[in-house]
């Protein structure tokens, strides 16, 4: 019996992992059974988006000296830069104590994960970068020991990017020669790759062309998130399998919009967390953690108001997404530790973005 | 009898009037009725934001071709620049009818208006601008006829800033030589102005260190905003009078923070339009105009989390807090025509900020 | 004989025109010999920069006071916004005094002017554009009385963009559905017209493939800038003919990279203008204007170093290379008073830019 | 007789430390003989520049791995962020090694280093840490062998800065509570802390009002950059000694304004490499390193044309600065990793900044 743990820990910078220090120090996480750090870093979330870097090698270090090279290596670090308006950079810590001991539980929280080979640069946003992260998916399901598609409830697929020399090398057959623009191509292949692990969209009808275009394709469970600190892919999926115990719980849904707050506060109703407004200081505290997408609608309008996001050239709409998106999230959870990351490429329909909630079951209960 | 009307009108860019031209064309909006008009534009917000100055152009050009030029240099222009988020830019036109018939209603909207001479240089951020801004807040109140300063529900001020080459002229006497600083000086001294003329502060008691500085200080019922495109005050005070009529009502309260959308939703109950999560369509089409303000927390935390907007030296944190803001607001309301202006000095407790909201009753009833 | 004149005039703001009025009402320019404006406005230069249509307004408002609404509408307002570095804001008027008198000379200064019908969005970007600048080229060139292509030293076009609007109105038939990236569609479209024009490339071997994307086809005298505020081209030829008068001169080189400035030293030497290192104060009182382009090299590399201008993606990277390059050709003149403008795709070779410099002849001389 | 040698490499991003490493291993670097590492790192260069954090780590874990902790932890890393414009991301190594023979040459290059104790946060921007500083330079000249203060050419200073938390945690009691200003006010203690040492002013008639205000005080040769990643100084002298051998040659001036590339001029003639315009590839060849200061002048003119840098929100002023000065040092010298850093308080005249160049002397010569 295995029990999935989860702990949210504050970050007073991108490379301040003192908080996970003091929890390996005080028992509290047992550095041997990290599995995945999900990083809400400061950085602009873009391509030159450094503190994903740093936090990145700051997380290793510290794994590497509590563990051994081998452990530290395997554990996923998901770095997602922005944390625009006034969200909150934080840590995600994923554990997996094998022995936990406790019941199963049919909702009891479920995670696997699974590490792909470095993406060659001519296969990024293209379909090699699907069948890569498809193929990455199902291990990644393996490993939670989740065998029906409907139990995932969210793929976190941190995936790489281009850069200037990236593409030089390749001798310029790239997918395209736009750093910033590579960010959102391979959050589009690594979504449709998670889409066709969960039989959201077929792969035989799939062509290069829809990548990156035909947003009527989509996986409502994926969340993708590029960065130049990783030239292959780490993938984390989260869901319920059958023999996991302990009391977290986990739900997820789809946003229409960024301020699509409703499906929220409906997973947070089934999750045994109804609200009406802001939750309560006692629920909130229930709240273990918040993962969602966000992005600018393509169509240029929220609910037939026009946004001005895609034509700023002065922030990067996904700089916007993220702040708006989370604000909307903020106002309904009541706190701002929130992981909102932005481009929401074929994750959720166009404009919107898929969202998860780990909660931690009432005492005595069974939400 | 007078008769507030107000009119939301979307924008296609800073200088798009073509839907207020429409609504003199089709005799919605009588030209010579308007007293003023609030424009969220979608620039910077900031020192550099010429969206204010093209909006107020031809905003200024279609009411003179309508009008006269008397009239349409008395009209209010209360432009508001930054769009961040998914926030829509759109315009705000108030018009006063003078025999507008109908009977007086005690929560009736009220409005009235004033101009400042141009403020000299030297006294921005000063006591000398407390003084004139509260002044013409007297002068506002007397022209919406309202008498008990607890009837007032908001003030909106648009004040000046400082450029480079207003601080050359006045040979360095100036409060603060900073661009960007100078608009948080004049918002600051102009919300004390409102202060002061609402009892909220006693001016006895103030000193010019106080400004911009002790944020024990502030009005709850204080917006004001700063830019490049005039040198005097344009104040508009909206609230309740005796002897208005029609069906608008305003109501108003403080966020404690950027996602303290309790208040807000209190407000709306209040009015009639009471909301379990977001708001229902047939109650957001009753929802005739929102105004607030937003401002990083100056301690750099919300909640106990850290936020990042005071130490991000690529965007403003004005533009940030818009963004916030402005989803937590939207998330509530359920569209993004929302007049969240950023800077909330002495407006507001710290890191919150005064919210409006004009309704229009349902008929047959009284909210 | 015609006379060609040029003015330099300082803005404090993008709508100030205060110094063009005062040079009206002191008769030292002729309003109605008026036929184009060069404005250096301070705005980002990219989508959402209404600098540009703030101070055509300003202009065209005010040469239609001074003239009649057929002979203001006729003048060829060409905003180019972005002052990034110490560049700073000015005005290039250009008068053509018709009976001006003198004796022609064949280095003399000549000017011709043409506008364009509307660009259909589905064009832009396309061959369509191509043939459309081509065509308004060639009339320019008429309009100048210029008959060999070879006396054509600098093509200024202003062109259009695409906004979120104008690609949904087109049913989403565009070039790109990318508002920056129509920028810089839409200038290499109209660099290429300009190179068909002036028989730098063969119409007939140009595809619509190869706009936007193969560098080695370009135009060493075409200057294009694309902004939101205008749906057709404004084409201005800089050149010399056979029937013109008067002091001033223009020579042209094409910078190999933002710091090529030898070039430019050697076009200052040609026309009379000598210089060891910085120009001195007498040589330079003499330089009436300087146009150029500048454009991170797409490679990534400047003469073999690694530049960060495309992997930025808080600055755009056309704002990078003004300020660059506009500090390289400022530390040869020794003033700031530059026109440059960004984004050279086909406008010289990758990397670097056209550049155009008019000078007054020395009194006396015949340089 | 000990020899100063510099090494000038490139990085493909923050934590590429890959030449150096590759120095080290072919030999043509002593990794115990190095003592400073300059290092342009690719960031914004303001608050939120991660790059220099992330630098700082690269280089010392490296530098740890092939010395020793305590020698890896002496060595000066002076990390500057900002390569705006086309500027290049380099590190400059300085080794100083011991018995390196060769006959002492009154102009060879001299080095010396000197760490100071953190600065409590209280003492930012005020007279004690100007002290520490005049303290620390002291102990860098003795370091350096150089007695007469004259032999000084720069002092290059990296120093901390505020955040949220330090103010926090100092109770407020702080020179300024704004991040950004805190990096200003600790260059210009800096600053002043070397024009004391150099006895460029007088200590006795400083008062505490002086920093950051009075810009008639400066020196000529002091270079300070703050930033995130230390909490006290790292100050490296650069001079003339008279126990040092080697080819290795040193000049200095001072920058008037953005644009005046004529002093730069002048030192490279005097070291021997006399350049009428831009320096031929063999002269530039020999040109090892190049550090400057730039800064957007206080009075927003350059040589009497506005420039906009202070006005603009979107991009502070010091990364203008570092793109236009780049542009114009890079316009003489030819090639673009030039260690240009912004904020020049204090730093050379207002508007302008420090230089220094250190160039091989050609063989056989004694320039």
């Amino acid at each position: 019996m295995r029990q999935a743990r989860v702990h949210r820990l504050p970050a007073a910078g991108p490379d301040d992992v003192t908080a996970l220090a003091a929890a390996f120090d005080a028992g509290r996480i047992d550095p041997g059974a990290v599995v995945a750090v999900f990083g809400k870093t400061e950085g602009n979330g873009n391509v030159n988006d450094f503190t994903r870097a740093l936090a990145t090698r700051a997380l290793g270090d510290l794994l590497a000296a509590r563990t051994d090279p081998a452990t530290a290596a395997a554990v996923c670090l998901v770095m997602s830069g922005g944390t625009e308006g006034g969200l909150s950079p934080h840590w995600i810590v994923f554990e997996v104590r094998p022995g936990a001991g406790g019941e199963a539980h049919p909702d009891a929280l479920a995670i696997g994960r699974a590490h792909t080979p470095d993406l060659p640069a001519p296969d990024l946003g293209r379909l090699a970068q699907v069948d890569m992260v498809a193929e990455g998916v199902a291990r990644a399901m393996r490993d939670a020991g989740i065998v029906d598609r409907g139990d995932v409830c969210l793929v976190q697929v941190k995936c790489p990017l281009l850069t200037s020399e990236r593409v030089a090398a390749a001798g310029g057959d790239v997918a395209t020669n736009e750093t910033l623009k590579s960010m959102g191509l391979s959050r589009a292949a690594s979504a449709l790759g998670v889409a066709v692990a969960l039989g959201e969209i077929d792969r035989d009808g799939l062509t290069e062309a829809a990548i990156g275009r035909d947003w009527a394709l989509f996986s409502t469970r994926a969340s993708a998130s590029a960065g130049i600190e990783l030239l292959g892919h780490e993938i984390v999926v989260l869901g319920t399998g059958r023999e996991w115990s302990g009391p977290l719980r986990i739900g997820h849904a789809a946003m229409a919009d960024g301020i699509d707050i409703e499906p929220a506060r409906q997973v947070l109703a089934r999750l045994g967390l109804p609200a009406s407004g802001q939750l309560e200081a006692a629920q909130r505290a229930r709240v273990v953690a918040l993962v969602a997408k966000a992005e600018a609608s393509p169509d240029g309008r929220i609910r037939g108001s026009r946004h001005t996001m895609l034509t700023d050239s002065d922030i990067a709409s996904t700089r916007h997404a993220r702040a708006f998106a989370g604000g909307a999230l903020a106002g309904l959870i009541g706190h701002t530790e929130l992981f909102v990351s932005g481009g929401a490429e074929h994750q959720g329909p166009p404009g919107g973005g898929p969202l998860a909630i780990i909660v931690r079951a009432a005492e005595g209960t069974t939400p």
